[in-house]
């Protein structure tokens, strides 16, 4: 077990949170994040508990969220909490809802997709870990929504679980022509995290005044050599787009008000999270080839309570 | 001579405003405006005096800007005029300063590109009739300014004239180098009235938040069939940029304001403008292929008072 130095808290996890963003940690390139150091534990999001606090704020016992790795215990750094769990909600919720995905989806959506009601709101990966709140959060608002997802039975998880208007097997459409039917007046809100040719199509279904919110690239296999598309800046031109790009971790200062937010859709049953939670840590490196696959049915946790 | 019916204007054309949009209108395809109808006067933009007045709102000897053509006489409704000119300016300013170029560089700089004091501010086609406004509009504002254009001896006037504090002549300089060391952390606005290659270099100089205003597509020659480039979608991510068209005809209820905003500008020594007058209607058309090639030496204006 680490010691926590002054200044630190010693954590026992709970659940970890395996990610998509964790095969790019552990890759040997850097983009918004520094890569994973080799023979350290890998970094990892999880929920744990307070075991000893020598940082001011903090109490022993305390619930919190951050980066504590993959590990039993970890001393951090106050900087490595991301969130102070609220006590009405379930554990697992911090590291699903109001983890980075739910908070991502709500903080990208409002502030950059800007959707009003009436809009027609399409996302991509729509029953992912992001996608499935977007759609949510949007159908609260009063969007209509559109998901486009890659298999028949998250179609109809999209449809049936996170009430999406419309879902769409991207795979086996005609793709183009299933936007124009779903929106006929064109696309407000595209919440895009795939890039690539799906990105391509639906860019080119915005309604004047679109925004497209950039918050993932999950289609594009490789930047290295540089892939090319169409051009795209024309289409931004005349239907006078707005395309914005979103990290989360630029959003720490406003990441308790959008739990809060969060969990009032939830109190309100507009809003269902899905996990999918396995035991033990020996668990966790096939849970991320199995996140890869699409074989999760929620968000991917591991519990070492 | 044309007659007023009830509901519109009789008017005398002054200026006949010659300008690059023109060619996109006499030509068989349909962007967000639509094509100029055979047989009909050329689509053009003037400044003129009110010899009838049947429309509410209006008196004989009002100056007025708008879609009158190129023509001596209009009768226009009321909604061909933008602008009501103000008494204090000479009339050309209206066509230039305070016509649709300098208000497309004010309101889509300002409400796009969004300037702040410190900011670094690239702009393309920096001599140009709008990159000409956006450079010094920048400068008021106390951005640090890096001016693109093609000859030497634009790069010469964006320095003297316009007061871009570095102007790089993209046909000659090796531009990545060039903007990376005029910009050593980053563009936070980028202005491009090109898209093509200039824009796919600027935008991998954009700092974290950066802005992009899309204001026209110049160095794209043809659109169809689709042209190709580097895909953008990682790099809006990660760099968090925001990316906007702007069209001025969605802007009638701001125009006065803004024309207003640059007058004083103009009064504060803080902007200058430049016209590039022949007379006579029948100077028209060639006016149009110098302004192609680059001929003209300010905005290009017909008088025909």
């Amino acid at each position: 077990m680490p010691i926590a130095d002054q200044g630190q808290l010693l954590i026992r996890n709970i659940y970890l949170s395996v990610d998509p963003a964790q095969r790019g940690w552990a890759a040997d390139v850097a983009n918004y994040s520094e890569p994973a150091a080799l023979g350290s534990p890998m970094r990892a999001l999880a929920v744990g508990v307070v075991l000893t606090a020598r940082a001011e704020g903090f109490s022993e016992g305390d619930f919190v969220y951050g980066f504590f790795g993959w590990q039993d215990y970890a001393a951090v750094d106050p900087s490595a909490v991301l969130h102070r769990c609220r006590q009405d909600l379930p554990l697992d919720a911090f590291a699903s809802l109001c983890g980075i995905n739910g908070v991502t989806a709500w903080l990208a959506l409002t502030q950059l997709g800007r959707p009003k009601a009436g809009d027609t709101l399409l996302v991509s990966t729509a029953a992912g870990s992001v996608g499935s709140f977007v759609g949510q959060i949007g159908a609260s608002l009063g969007c209509h929504t559109i998901g486009l997802t890659g298999t028949d039975a998250k179609v109809a998880q999209c449809r049936e679980s996170f009430g999406y208007d419309t879902a769409i097997n991207y795979r086996t459409a005609d793709l183009d022509a299933e936007i124009a039917r779903a929106a006929p007046d064109g696309v407000s809100v595209y919440y895009d995290n795939t890039g690539g040719a799906i990105l391509d199509t639906a860019l080119r279904r915005m309604a004047i005044g679109g925004r497209i919110v950039q918050c993932g690239t999950a289609a594009v296999q490789s930047w290295a050599p540089q892939p090319t598309g169409p051009r795209n800046e024309r289409e931004i031109m005349t239907r006078r787009l707005v395309w914005s790009g979103f990290v989360i971790f630029d959003h720490g200062d406003e990441y308790a008000d959008a739990c809060d937010a969060l969990a009032a859709l939830l109190a309100d049953g507009k809003l269902t999270y899905a996990t999918d939670i396995k035991v033990g840590i020996e668990a966790a490196p096939a849970a991320i080839s199995d996140l890869y696959a699409g074989k999760n049915t929620g968000k991917s946790l591991i519990y070492i309570g």
